[in-house]
């Protein structure tokens, strides 16, 4: 099995080419922008990783890797515009760049192409990553309207808030490591336990972004601590406070976190002094064992190598390392 | 081979089917709305009418007719967003009714579905459909941009006017045929054919809008007009009159039609003088004439009985009338 820094290469060298295949215009320049800003190339690394977990050439998956970051990338594209988010990566982003239209345009454009380069791989289960990728693609959108949905919300339970986040960002972990594996031709029943690995991954891992963004260490996380409290986000922390606490001491937390006009510090402060009252990290970091323990079940139940599996493991421990 | 009403109809029904499986949410209702508004369903109709010209059977089509439906739609939710367009069809648009980051995202979604209606479809030649409707989507894309480049492009000339409506609107109506004739296992050179009939026949379609805003029957075309000259549109007669005309005469048409503070009916009726003089109707009839024909020889050659070219033709033809 070939080490995940030798796959970023042969996906950063497809991504290159990609790139250097769209036409220099309005339509096509954001696109070979927002794909040259970077980023950790996690989905397609865990396609390629899911090829080689059932003993398929990372090669023949390049494709398959490929449309899925592009397609992530399509609908980071256009939430920045749904956002109105002025920065990414520390650079404009394409609507401040190049204006909302071209920003929707180019958006569209990589959507199809998403598609499109599934649809001219030219392998014999081409068709099924297509459908993976589409039904993927369309959880994604259900988890950004449930996101978008909840700011207007009174009131979001964690069940919800759970369901947003499977859709919203894990069900493309998944849809990668599957894509991969059905490249490879696993049997249906792997396929599907790769697929349970990655989504129950894929939950533990913004669960513990929540976690990490109020308790990490913050010279690791590289951001200002508690910068969720402060921009009013409705997390994984906020919705377990409110499921841990009851009556005035409830309303009181309700009201000090939908605050907008307290001293930013003075708040995050207050917030956390709360979490640690409430017990939120330990309950929290539960929350995530239970998924991190429900995805190595499925993995341990895969009939594949153990050293193979390792090296997925071993990359996702990395990849939260640097992360976080 | 069945009437095209009769097509109607069973598009209709599955476009019915197709709204009612959508659930009532902030993501899906935009796209019910979407496909409730009417029209004329002239692409997926035409899916169906290729489809039966090559003695397939137009319910095998009914699919591909659908997801092209879908894919319009989705172009015009979009564009309506681009365009800034309050009103479709005499109703609110989607952004103006739920607001530009659902329209954007229901958008998104009708993209993604009219791709997944294909991958679902199970037939044995539907990976070649997707490919189809890949390349017409992508090109559709590049005529929005283009026309929008065009807004602020200083001269546009005809050969650039051409290749924008081509891409823009008639090679989602080749598409459409050939996706029809595809599911009839059509052979290669006649699917060609009847592409190339459709891509003809919709720049000819789209030059006589023009002509019919200035030059239709007032009553028949059912709005005001001049209307694209009043919007200062930069249309085939625009673009004409200035390939027509020179020196002190272009300037001073240049101006007049930018002018933005003169009367409108007034303005109407001296473009259409300038018109007159230069011989813009004439020279605007020629040019959708000569892509008539292009068209035409495109349909002779296909090998198929004249009666069910005819269907076709006829069919285009109350199009034509109705719209103008």
């Amino acid at each position: 099995m070939t080490n995940p820094e030798s796959l970023l290469k042969l996906v950063d060298a497809r991504i290159e080419e990609y790139r250097s295949g769209l036409s220099d215009s309005n339509l096509y320049s954001p696109i070979a922008y927002m794909m040259g800003l970077g980023g950790k190339r996690m989905r397609p690394v865990l396609t390629l990783l899911g090829c080689e977990l059932f003993e398929g050439r990372a090669e023949d998956a390049l494709e398959p890797a490929l449309a899925i970051e592009v397609f992530h990338n399509f609908t980071l594209l256009h939430d920045d515009i749904m956002d109105n988010a002025p920065v990414r990566r520390g650079l404009p982003t394409v609507f401040k760049k190049w204006g909302t239209s071209s920003a929707i345009l180019s958006g569209d454009v990589m959507s199809i192409h998403a598609c499109h380069i599934l649809a001219e791989m030219n392998h014999p289960r081409s068709l099924d990553v297509i459908r993976e990728l589409n039904r993927a693609a369309i959880e994604v959108c259900e988890g950004q309207q449930m996101d978008m949905d909840f700011e207007m919300y009174k009131s979001v339970d964690l069940d919800q808030y759970i369901e947003m986040i499977r859709l919203k960002t894990a069900c493309l972990l998944a849809g990668a490591l599957r894509m991969g594996a059905i490249v490879a031709g696993a049997p249906e029943a792997d396929t599907k336990l790769i697929s349970d690995f990655g989504e129950n991954m894929g939950i533990a891992f913004q669960i513990m972004d929540d976690y990490l963004d109020v308790f990490g260490d913050q010279e690791k996380v590289g951001k200002q601590t508690g910068g969720d409290i402060i921009a009013g986000k409705k997390t994984f922390l906020v919705l377990e406070a409110l499921a841990l606490s009851h009556g005035t001491e409830r309303e009181e937390f309700s009201e000090l976190i939908s605050d907008r006009t307290m001293e930013a510090t003075s708040k995050v402060e207050k917030v956390i002094a709360i979490y640690r009252k409430l017990g939120v990290p330990e309950a929290t970091l539960k929350a995530a064992d239970n998924y991190v323990n429900r995805a190595m079940e499925a993995l341990n139940s895969i009939a594949a190598p153990d050293h193979r599996k390792q090296v997925i493991l071993e990359y996702l421990n990395t990849i939260a390392r640097r992360q976080h």
